[in-house]
């Protein structure tokens, strides 16, 4: 078989991620390759590490992007900081609390689970009753945003147990860096990790992640090595760090397009670009309200970057999307797990948090519901949507 | 501080990678983003499990680019066939050996070595003794091509050993794949990985690697889970097979690094492109040769894509380097470990390996020389390598 040029349609990635891709990111990731030990290359790295110090809101002096995507991150957070026979406590209220979970158990903690319902916050009471129980736990690991159901977890009662605990706290910040406030040193966290392809606007491939000290002293006081060789703090932090030692090949393009894509956040500045996200998000659930819909997580609990859907009886999950990526070139996300079928997920991220993707998208759906005889009005969904834009700027 | 614009210098990187990657490569990678579902991401992945096969030499299904950089795709070899207690035979004659040794204890592996000098190949008859010595060892693992020291590895022999005493083979092809031939299935490689930024000429950030079924069985019947869960192919093979359960979200730039790269390697062809690969290292050994020094890995076993030369007396290591890059913009490498200062390591790969190269690196490395006053005649290189050129047409 003859494999062509390479054609992908020109999607609008309103998913889960990833999301759209700044154009000049897409440029400099085309720019030529240097070495990985090349001064130019090495400067690349000092200004990523210093530009996502910045995002993260962190002083910490290992804060790096991972040579993967977001799993990867999550994975070099985990199998640095949990030894075999520890206890862990885990929050789940999704598939990435989930995840996590299983990582920590697969790296040999004793996992102690607190739960929460799919859509529902964390109690963060169940977290001090988990630490009470458990006084030896080392760490607790949570999700600040939760890509599986649109949860924004509030960090500042956990992070204070945390700290009274003594037990180190572990945050996926994957679906809010860069589209809703993270505040790695205020919350105290010690080890954050996220992923590019969400609100920073860049493709998957590379992860930041950061280690406080007292999480670094924790991976170099361990009693065997890290069993991950590749993720291993204490190797890779002689790369990134001054003494340049070679661990493994940096991926040098995906490096070239976090920088630029964490210089567009910055330049636009932190409050300028979650005030634009929350916007977004509240016109699109004006607009999806109108269309009969309601929002999935609990409200005071939704995290502007991904909004959740709960899809009225009669309308078909699959048909919608599918007509949305064919006839619209829109892509959303439907739902994982317990709620596949029952929820979409549209991200409002980075690049793609714009009026105009709101209201494309709204007026698509209109459409498709007319066409699939699901309403008889066609209209009210981009009209709410454009109101609030409206009232913004009057 | 304020980060500029990104602007490297343009370097010629004939160094131990990255090499120099196809301006095709570099455009594809700047095409617009899609998702990791949608169904031209799926053609995608298709094309590269398909084309990797191909250049790989096998039939084997679970065949794909690991999301992460060559040692990643080490450490995805490793942690899936090694369980606690397991007695691995690791081959070690140069650093990336011992890096496998290394991470086969980090997942419990019992590793007993072979070694070989730094320079040479690994005897066949010293694999043999081990696996007398240790009949359940569960794997045999061997670099093809080191790149810390230039040295190709026969693999025919090694191959059936293991296939008399019933034990895996679990070869790093990294700076082979591409430039050399790679066998996987003849030789009975259970195993392989590679990396993209040698001899495939993409930049690094995917990394190929394949399963034979006998392999998978044995990821399938562990005792325990992996215990990573990025590398996990049980989980991954899910989602590069034809069930296409979300796992991680796929670096998708990336690849379309990958996919663009594979194609511009099976348009030339592979037969094509070895001969290229062998003139130019001919070529560059005549030059080098001319300069006065010699040829560090074992004539009969040197890989040409990665050509390790020996420093004559005076020969400043470092002075000369630096004057390569910083006035002829050119990247060699250095020597790693017990070889620093001693050797250079000079790749010839992918699309880095031409005439042009190799005499301007000759040309540039004979004017350094009789400016620090190495050698008093000029011109003896260029024209060494020239002729191999000359013969090779005539």
């Amino acid at each position: 078989m003859i494999i062509g040029e390479l054609n992908p349609h020109l999607r609008l990635l309103l998913g889960p991620g990833p999301s759209p891709v700044h154009p000049r990111v897409l440029k400099a990731m085309s720019s030529h390759v240097v070495g990985h030990l090349d001064p130019d290359y090495l400067a690349v790295m000092d200004d990523c590490q210093q530009m996502l110090r910045q995002v993260l809101n962190t002083r910490n002096r290992v804060t790096f992007p991972v040579s993967g995507t977001g799993s990867a991150a999550m994975e070099a957070s985990i199998c640095n900081m949990i030894e075999e026979g520890d206890t862990a406590v885990i929050c789940v209220n999704g598939v990435f609390g989930e995840r996590m979970a299983d990582v920590a158990g697969r790296y040999g903690a004793k996992v102690i689970r607190v739960d929460a319902p799919w859509g529902r916050p964390i109690d963060p009471q169940d977290v001090k009753k988990a630490l009470d129980a458990h006084p030896g736990a080392v760490l607790v690991g949570i999700v600040h945003a939760e890509t599986s159901t649109g949860v924004l977890q509030p960090m500042e009662e956990i992070g204070e147990i945390c700290r009274k605990h003594g037990a180190l706290l572990l945050m996926d910040c994957v679906t809010s860096l860069g589209g809703v406030p993270v505040e790695v040193d205020k919350w105290g966290v010690e080890v954050a990790y996220s992923g590019t392809q969400k609100c920073l606007s860049c493709p998957p491939g590379v992860a930041p992640i950061t280690f406080s000290e007292r999480a670094l002293g924790r991976a170099r006081e361990r009693k065997g090595k890290v069993k991950s060789w590749y993720f291993d703090v204490t190797l890779v932090e002689k790369y990134w760090g001054q003494e340049r030692v070679y661990h493994h090949t940096g991926p040098i393009s995906m490096s070239y397009a976090i920088r630029e894509a964490l210089r567009v956040v910055l330049e636009e500045g932190l409050e300028k670009r979650f005030a634009r996200h929350a916007l977004a998000s509240q016109a699109l659930r004006a607009g999806v309200e109108a269309l009969g819909l309601s929002m999935f997580a609990q409200e005071g609990f939704r995290t502007p970057t991904l909004n959740t859907v709960t899809l009225k009886p009669g309308v078909e999950d699959g048909a919608v999307r599918r007509r949305l990526l064919n006839d619209f070139d829109i892509e959303i996300g439907g739902g994982l797990g317990p709620v596949a079928g029952k929820i979409w997920r549209i991200g409002m991220m980075g690049h793609g948090a714009t009026q105009a993707n709101v209201v494309y998208l709204l007026s698509a759906l209109e459409v498709i519901f007319r066409q699939m005889g699901y309403t008889g009005s066609v209209g009210s969904a981009v009209a709410a949507a454009t109101r609030v834009y409206a009232e913004a700027v009057s």
